[in-house]
């Protein structure tokens, strides 16, 4: 383990992430991840100093950015093109995980801290869906929307896809993404 | 309190949906409910043998009750209108909560426990979801619909409220939630 001491910083945001997608915010507790990604639990808060708060805000950055540039491969040819590959590396990440992972961003929305810790990572996740928000308006608005009507469908893609992947979770099953996935297309199409 | 001792159980069981709806479901320990429903903890596993797993079961299960009966009254009429009137509903609890609280369902849906326990409040959210996209269904079919066409509808409706929810809910913002609903009341018109 010494020979990789020095990658424990990421290794421990990686480890994080994926537990805000799996058990939620409040329950990743510094421990935990630490453990996860075999990383000592002392220099854990020698590297984050801010604590928890700190690792889940920066696991939901992470996150954000790797959605991020995995929307700017997907876009870099027409929207309704791009949304289709975007909406297949989703559900395949969903089935991938027999539909026990989720989205690490909207968990760290939706739930404010048990203990009164400030809300980094809610202040993280809003900068992500901001981050998100712009990258879909620019690229419908490239393609030729209004760019009031493209703001209003970037929300509608974002929103409807965390949401389908919250009822693909809870029912173990891919038919409620796919429809979803199969709106949102029809959507973006129409024009 | 002991005047109200022999509603201990319903107690616990509102509280509990308020907590799921703020601090999620790993967060949402037995011990932390029974307090904020002054409810004796001793007695709450008597009446809940199942421990937390089914107080937040049965939390989800009332929260999607009272949501699905609220659908149930605004779709008496035309499905555009009845869908304006249930938007217009979870943008004053969004408000009213200032942001803190967002849909216990949602909440049951994205969290594995974190101690392996029985999935039962996921299983119970994905009951309540099913629920109100036949609900959904059945009102956009009324309205002419064809019905595989409806329940795609019906899904993006679900997903996409409760996707807005957690990006206002991160944005401590109502613009999310609005710009889905624009584009809701849009599709739904649309014939």
């Amino acid at each position: 383990m010494s020979a990789r001491h020095s990658d424990a910083p990421q290794r421990v945001v990686a480890a994080a992430a994926e537990m805000l997608a799996t058990y939620g915010l409040n329950a990743s507790s510094v421990r935990e991840v630490a453990k996860r990604a075999q990383a000592p639990f002392g220099s854990t808060y020698h590297h984050f100093p801010g604590g928890k708060q700190q690792v889940l805000a920066e696991a939901t950055t992470l996150a954000g950015a790797k959605v991020d540039a995995l929307l700017d491969t997907c876009l870099q040819g027409a929207a309704p093109d791009g949304l289709s590959l975007f909406l297949a590396a989703w559900r395949e990440r969903l089935i991938r995980s027999d539909f026990h992972m989720g989205c690490p961003v909207l968990a760290a929305a939706v739930e404010e801290p048990i203990d009164d810790a400030p809300d980094d990572a809610q202040r993280a996740a809003a900068d992500v869906f901001a981050r998100w928000e712009a990258r879909l308006t620019e690229a419908l608005s490239r393609g030729g929307r209004p760019s009031d009507q493209a703001k209003g469908i970037a929300t509608m893609i974002i929103a409807s896809i965390e949401g389908a992947v919250a009822m693909s979770r809870a029912t173990r099953d891919i038919g409620p993404f796919d429809r979803v996935a199969a709106q949102l297309e029809s959507l973006v199409a129409d024009r």
